[in-house]
């Protein structure tokens, strides 16, 4: 377990976790015991399935693999040999600086796991959920340890795809949402803070603004469920992979933000208010989608294209890391 | 000018075009000639504009620059070669198979140019409209020549985002539109159809369901301007870059698709319901995001920034265009 050192200045300092435990063998936790292990933290994984952790860490292993060939982990020899069984919570939490919850979503399974883990884990110790939709006031607000325990919700791949939405609930302090941040950032993912409980978090949000429009346009047969991937893929996604939405509208006046919100708020408010026209999980949206998809890909080639997919991803977070050091709008 | 190869069967044979012409000089303009002279055609630009071809054509050159840069041509300075200044439309038009309008963004404009054009252009020629709004039928209907000219509107920048989404009007054949896929894949770019007028077509729509929620988020004081660019950055959005919404949902279910709406269409059709509960365009979020983009880039550095983004976002295609050789859901 670590320290957090100095605690003499106002500006709290910042621990450097040696230790992580990872609760849930599951694809959300593989990739986190494959980031803290790359990050060269000590990593234990528990779950009560029997077999569950060793297929997981297999897994993980692979993980740390895909990252050394995208070049994003220099010996993945050693990362692969931080990783180490556990079999029971007790054991994997002993030492931990850092635990990681990836347990089954819903709310009894996250209260009885988070009861067993503010028990078991050092008192500084800082308690994650990795739940995706879940309040944390649902199930950490009776917690005698709440003020450490907070939901960081990961993306999937955890291990590609580098942020983790920090939801405080509203009992946590402005210097453990900052010790939340550290700790992201020290193995190398990228925190947010989601300020207020939001149904979806931020991203998911995001997403189902995209799916929802999406599926309207294809019940409505707007346009093939193929051409509608083709938008995305070879325009406003491809600008979305390093600039965010609003760094792009920034980016497309010469005046900047300012500019092009004075040009354009009432064109996008109006297509606002047109989206969804039609209901979007009608049958015939879900019919065409699911034909166009198995035309495109037969369902015994979905799990290469899975691989190949997180392959890119990593490829495509190498390029940027890359391109990010010459970016005139970086720092 | 071209002619169409054999017609003697009922799959009409599709022309290789040889030349094509760019009404008007602005930024769409310059990405157009920069995409046709890299595929190899005799593009002429011409605007009424004085200086503007030349200024515009300058630009283009360096467009192509970034595409050689890229790896994504190969003998620049032929391409460049084949860009021609023309002193008027009846000039730029002579000998096109195919021409681009990209005039100013209103009815009457667009109604004037294509009547010169229709009036000018070899009988064959395509004539296209980069309209990023403005559905066909309000400036092409009354056209003598109106069944071969058609809405393509491009992403912007043109040459490095290359999905054109073809949105025809209703006196369009569908041999016509196949014309115009076909004559956008010559040429490098991704042709996507819209099969009705629909306000924002599809890309903008999309575009429109993210920003309007980004800037009700914001406006909430959800999550900071900062943070929201980087949900989209570090997570979805470099997914979209190369996997589209529909083949993301394919590829995050055992089963694929069908699964996958299965388990989460209640979720989402939820989530839908929640979106933009504030207004989107409130002072508060143009007042946060304006200044979060200022602090984060000085406007003396937006065209640097520009510049890094056209060239990170070639890069991008290149790295994508290898590695989709080994995607297994590709044919």
């Amino acid at each position: 377990m670590t320290e957090v050192e100095g605690s003499g200045s106002n500006t709290a300092m910042i621990e450097t976790i040696q230790k992580a435990a990872v609760i849930g063998a599951g694809q959300i936790g593989r990739g986190w015991a494959a980031v803290f292990a790359t990050a060269g933290l000590e990593t234990m994984m528990t779950d009560p399935a029997p077999g569950a952790v060793e297929a997981g860490l297999d897994v993980s292993r692979d993980m740390i693999g895909q990252l050394a060939e995208a070049g994003l982990c220099e010996d993945p020899h050693a990362a692969q040999a931080r990783l180490v069984p556990a079999p029971d919570v007790a054991t994997a939490v002993r030492d931990a600086g850092w635990v990681q919850e990836c347990g089954p979503e819903n709310v009894a399974c996250k209260s009885a796991i988070f009861a067993q883990l503010d028990a078991a884990a050092p008192p500084h110790a800082l308690l994650g959920s990795s739940t995706s939709g879940i309040p944390g006031s649902q199930f950490l607000a009776d917690l005698p340890g709440r003020e450490r325990a907070i939901v960081m919700h990961p993306a999937n791949p955890v291990h590609a795809m580098p942020v983790v939405e920090i939801a405080p609930s509203d009992w946590h302090m402005p210097d453990f949402v900052e010790r939340c941040r550290a700790a992201l950032t020290q193995v190398g993912q990228v925190p947010v803070v989601v300020n207020h409980e939001v149904p979806g978090f931020v991203m998911n949000r995001l997403q189902a603004a995209v799916i929802n429009e999406a599926m309207s346009l294809v019940g409505r047969d707007v346009i093939s469920p193929d051409d509608l991937d083709r938008v995305m893929e070879y325009s406003i996604g491809m600008r979305w992979a390093f600039i965010g939405p609003f760094a792009t509208m920034d980016l497309n006046a010469a005046g900047g933000i300012s500019e092009y919100t004075q040009k354009f708020a009432a064109l996008y408010a109006g297509l606002g208010q047109d989206l969804r026209t039609s209901e979007p999980w009608a049958e015939a949206a879900l019919t065409r989608t699911a034909e166009a998809r198995r035309a495109a890909l037969p369902l015994d080639r979905l799990r290469d294209r899975q691989s190949w997919r997180d392959r890119t991803l990593l490829r495509l977070r190498s390029l940027m890391e890359n391109r990010r050091q010459d970016d005139p709008g970086a720092g």
